[in-house]
């Protein structure tokens, strides 16, 4: 665990000050952008007192926010929302006050997962609640079904296609969560069934929205307004593999857009083209992670999909340290491009590098052969001399009709059929 | 430590029988090839006899041989090469019978670094000596130094700068080894000198051979003569970042190869179209890894180029496990394309992981700009929202005069300048 959310806070107000030059003014909320103008209405959320600003260039970046429906219940003590480090606290705080024994989690996604690790470690028992038929419903069920099948060694109960009616208390206090087949007793539910971009400022000052309600800004981060640039989990981007509009809100991409946006403040030239769906969550000991496509995704998007999927040896199984992953690698018959992986495994199985792999492979548009070809570092400590990237492209040659055999008896992998 | 060394064997020749009908005959040496009559000359080395078979396709697999020199006292009771598994099982042997005390490395590359783990892991005292003016001479000095300094950290004595004259025994043992510099007390000796390879039966057969005397073979694997494949440790292939001619007798290379010659034989269409030089060795708690060139070599190649050195976090400071790594990455500034990385770091660090991700981004061809946009595997456990990569290249960018300030202060990570 980490010891103090003190280090979780990467610079202050006074770091921005001192060490850039940027005045932050925290617990200042803009409430109307005239972008006709160039001014933004400010209001002092602590004095209350309301100004206007003039402005060059405006940076939009208002983020997201959690979906919450407006099930009975929500305002019982004891059901949280996590998005925010406050959020964090407040669940902290009840932890420490109530001392709940059951924790129930809405919501089997990144977050979801991350907070069964959480509830686990602090010895509460956990029930997973998801209204799709699998968690992690961004993955192929085989998958989806394996990672279920190890939150349950783990002890998570899992509740899945249940969509959550409502929550009744008991004393004020959170105490069943009643789902469309289950009521689940429980002392604290945390809601992570996804977010939403938070974008009424922008929509009210006339910014062009797309996908998802976010607003649309072109690769500089420019919005449909002048001197109006945006970033972060309020933006759409481009899927890089299949070429449409997403929305996909993740602290990586924020950190590289609004790169981007500041550059285009002072009249450079970035651009941050886009992304394609790279994720990646511990749970417990499991890592689970995603670049590019689902089979059935690639599929939908146009292209024409092969998919293979094996078990494969981090590491020759004679070394210490030993483990498997599991992947499923997806690409296009008719470019012979790889368009998608997934990958789970325990942690020390390195299922993280074989993503980072598989992701500069897709972004760079490789072949199933150019992967087959790459020089990855190896030596027994660090993985088999034919690593699982290239032994997923050997299979997948090998199943188009490629001109090299994809048998490899040589032990560390085995194709499911 | 690996328990048995059965375990590292892949494959035996009744494997090959059973799951493959492949005839493999052992201790049996090929001393002639006719290649004008397709013919090869066998001499059974149990039996004595000698006979002729026909091929109709041959691959040619010798490998490579350790360089020794002829050194006084090479003959020694006690001096080793360590080139096959016999070779490692001799040096087991004697020190299981001896029990030696010191060890003297000859050689201060990959299978010398890696041997200074075994032997101090064995509880020896170990003197690492190298004619080179610095420990893995392929690095650029900087990195080499901070290499030599972790190894003289963990107790190894290092001897740079010092060629070897020569051994001394006492009692028909080895116990001196004698530089130009000093005389070194010692019970064993391990010359891991570099190796060569093995084509004396390929030349007088007239294979062309290339540069270090290896078999020169185009992507097919085929050499100057018809019907005549080579493949592994004994041929040259093309270093892709340089496009001249290499010979880099690697393990994963070999696999490969064999696998397109394999299919070539068969009438299969397949290729290897080179290597980029990606190393990896692990000495004790270290990684070190390169792949492609340092900004010396990438000059020396025809590039001009811009190198950024950086320690970066492998993963954020609040998180368990944390460690740091040292990157230089370097870049050709005419056209602005990634050319080499070297990396070094403790185990934990993730050294593999972003050597394959640079590894991947060199083979793309890939810009700066284009891996400041890679989209990475990001949550806490595994990275930074910005892992190394990315900052390097963010790095490069600024130096480059690139559209985005490569200023980010709080991402954990400091230039070197």
């Amino acid at each position: 665990m980490t010891a103090d959310w003190h280090s979780l806070i990467a610079r202050s107000p006074e770091d921005f000050a001192s060490q850039n030059n940027i005045l932050v003014k925290v617990r200042h909320a803009v409430t109307e952008i005239d972008a006709a103008n160039k001014k933004v209405k400010v209001q002092d959320l602590e004095g209350g007192s309301e100004f206007w600003d003039n402005y060059d260039s405006l940076v939009v970046s208002t983020g997201a926010m959690p979906v919450v429906p407006p099930l009975p219940g929500r305002d019982l003590s004891g059901v949280f929302v996590l998005r925010s480090l406050t959020d964090a606290l407040a669940v902290k705080e009840y932890l420490g006050r109530h001392h709940p024994k059951r924790a129930t989690i809405v919501g089997a996604g990144s977050i979801g997962l991350e907070m069964c690790e959480s509830f686990m470690r602090l010895g509460l028992e956990v029930d997973l609640v998801e209204k799709a038929s699998q968690v992690m419903p961004i993955f192929d069920t085989d998958i989806s079904e394996s990672i279920q099948t190890y939150l349950e060694q783990q002890g998570i109960t899992c509740h899945t296609g249940q969509g959550v009616l409502g929550m009744e208390g008991k004393n004020g206090k959170v105490a069943i969560v009643e789902t469309e087949a289950h009521r689940i007793q429980t002392d604290l539910v945390l809601l992570s069934i996804g977010v939403k971009p938070s974008t009424e400022l922008a929509k009210a000052a006339g910014l062009e929205l797309g996908v998802a309600g976010a607003i649309r800004v072109d690769e500089r981060m420019r919005t449909n307004l002048p001197d109006v640039f945006a970033a972060g989990d309020c933006i759409t981007t481009r899927h890089l593999v299949t070429g449409e509009e997403a929305w996909i809100p993740l602290g990586d991409h924020a950190r590289k857009q609004g790169r981007v946006a500041g550059s285009n403040v002072f009249g450079g030239q970035g651009t941050f083209r886009g992304v394609q769906g790279t994720v990646i969550v511990k749970s417990l000991d499991l890592t689970i992670g995603k670049t590019g496509l689902t089979g059935s995704e690639a599929d939908a998007a146009g292209f024409s999909s092969l998919t293979v999927t094996l078990t494969h040896d981090a590491k020759p199984q004679y070394y210490p340290g030993y483990a498997q992953m599991t992947a499923k690698v997806t690409a296009d018959k008719t470019t012979r491009r790889l368009v998608g992986a997934q990958i789970i495994g325990p942690l020390k199985a390195g299922v993280d590098k074989r993503l980072d792999i598989l992701s500069v492979c897709i972004r760079a548009g490789f072949t199933v052969k150019d992967v087959e070809e790459l020089d990855l570092a190896y030596a027994p400590p660090y993985s088999h001399a034919i690593d699982m990237p290239i032994t997923a492209a050997n299979l997948l040659a090998g199943k188009l009709g490629g001109d090299v055999c994809a048998c490899d008896p040589d032990q560390g992998y085995t194709e499911k059929t």
